[in-house]
């Protein structure tokens, strides 16, 4: 499995991504899934991989092969938009000559990718490229993309990425991220690439590996853990009281649980049915100097 | 979709599920998916569902009909074991007679439950029922158990229950899950059913049913979300420098991204060759002050 994230935020663009391919869980081993396309003073482009590492090695070897052919290349297109129709075009190629290769082997045609960057002229952009060859856009509503094992570090991606985010908050939500997603995913692994694209500067300037030496990364995966342990142990517990009868029923939640009816003969023994003496969450006007 | 989690903790159990159903994203309804079987001073049980709304509730008619055609009976097994083969045996019932037309028609078998509670004479169990009718239980190693969507709510899970957690705490920590699958998932949605059981009190003690106006959810969903942004805030950002050739290059990670080669006619001009001359995250001892 994989997990890669990209931000794109007013300051520049953020890219992480882990090292881990798998198949099952005992063939493991490390393969960087960024690579870099530079040229500096007129492009920076940084791919991201996610799914079958046979595709993406051959979507890798068909943009080098175009380049070397002539045709349209990474390295000299105009425009982002023409650079991330590449990347569709080789996904394409390589499902035309071996998705039914791979579907006789029961083998899905699996494969995502995060590309975007800056061309001299343009803005900078960030995409996801999918299986099909198609993408999407990274939006100001949207300011990040993911590929990969994605759901565990969505949660804190929602909460704190705004495109006005800087670049080093970007770089920090972005490890945080993958943080929770190492700690969910066994198959989500150090080392990580680390590459904070500053805009409109068309080089490389912030690049790191980063592995369990990293003195920063440490401390944000004890920080991060210690201090959410701390914000959960000060969050009240529940208050719970006795149910009363609601005034207006319509109006509130049914206080009851669903209860299954016990069989008639159970019913019989007439203590044993269903009551309803529990107790339940206190309302409002029970809590508010608990939440003060 | 849904998603439900039990915990199995020292103090008791906390069940809490969400109550929304979607056939895709315009077909969207409230289906509450806990059911209590007590009988108090002999047993409480409770059950949760995920998946085909349509086999869930096949399942529990079975169990109803079984009940009546005298055959084993959640009301008087007298083990949890006994109890939670009669959950799947009637996931295999269903299986036998649906699986086949809902594959024609494309349709997946898909169905899981959290079952769990307590029978006079024996330990709190929680169990988890998979499709194929087989099930696992918690333990104290992993003391929790989701259905449904999990992910997005899996690292809080992680980071804070151990069954020494208090049920407060069990049925807070159930709440902040919640909370993150909501926030990052708009098929999961409220009112959600919440009930703590205390141990070895054989009844219904604790049930909430908890929708936009509760109170206490509305604290941690606004508290949690405040604290994150705190606790993330305080975390320093990272320092970057520049990156020195590394003394020892065996120990120490790759300081290089993975770059593509340009064609060599771009390689023909010489100042277009990727360089080396980026920052990379500071190291130890350039971080020493900032982390104290």
């Amino acid at each position: 499995m994989t997990y890669c994230v990209g931000l794109r935020l007013d300051e520049g663009l953020v890219f992480l991504a882990d090292s881990r391919t798998n198949a099952g869980v005992d063939q493991v081993s490390t393969f960087r899934k960024m690579v870099v396309f530079e040229r500096p003073g007129d492009r920076v482009l940084v791919l991201m991989t996610a799914g079958n590492l046979a595709v993406s090695q051959t979507v890798r070897q068909i943009i080098e092969r175009d380049n070397e052919a002539g045709g349209k290349s990474l390295w000299t297109v105009p425009t982002m938009y023409e650079a991330v129709q590449i990347i569709g075009d080789a996904v394409r190629a390589v499902r035309a000559r071996d998705a039914a290769a791979l579907a006789e082997a029961g083998i899905e045609f699996n494969i995502s990718f995060i590309f975007g960057g800056q061309i001299k002229g343009e803005r900078m952009r960030l995409f996801l490229v999918y299986a099909a060859g198609n993408f999407i856009e990274a939006q100001d509503e949207s300011p990040y993309l993911q590929i990969g094992e994605a759901k565990y570090g969505k949660p804190v991606l929602d909460r704190m990425v705004t495109p006005r985010s800087t670049l080093d908050e970007g770089a920090k939500c972005a490890l945080v991220s993958m943080d929770s997603t190492l700690r969910s995913n066994i198959s989500v692994g150090l080392p990580m690439d680390l590459l904070c694209y500053e805009v409109d500067t068309l080089r490389v300037t912030r690049f790191a590996t980063i592995d369990t030496r990293n003195e920063y990364f440490r401390m944000i995966h004890e920080t991060w853990g210690q201090r959410l342990k701390q914000v959960f142990s000060e969050i009240p517990d529940p208050i719970w009281e006795p149910t009363v009868a609601p005034v207006h029923q319509d109006e509130d939640p049914p206080a009851e649980p669903v209860r299954a009816t016990p069989p008639a003969d159970l019913l019989g023994e007439n203590e044993t049915q269903p009551r309803a003496g529990f107790q339940t969450l206190a309302d409002q006007a029970g809590r508010k100097e608990q939440l003060l």
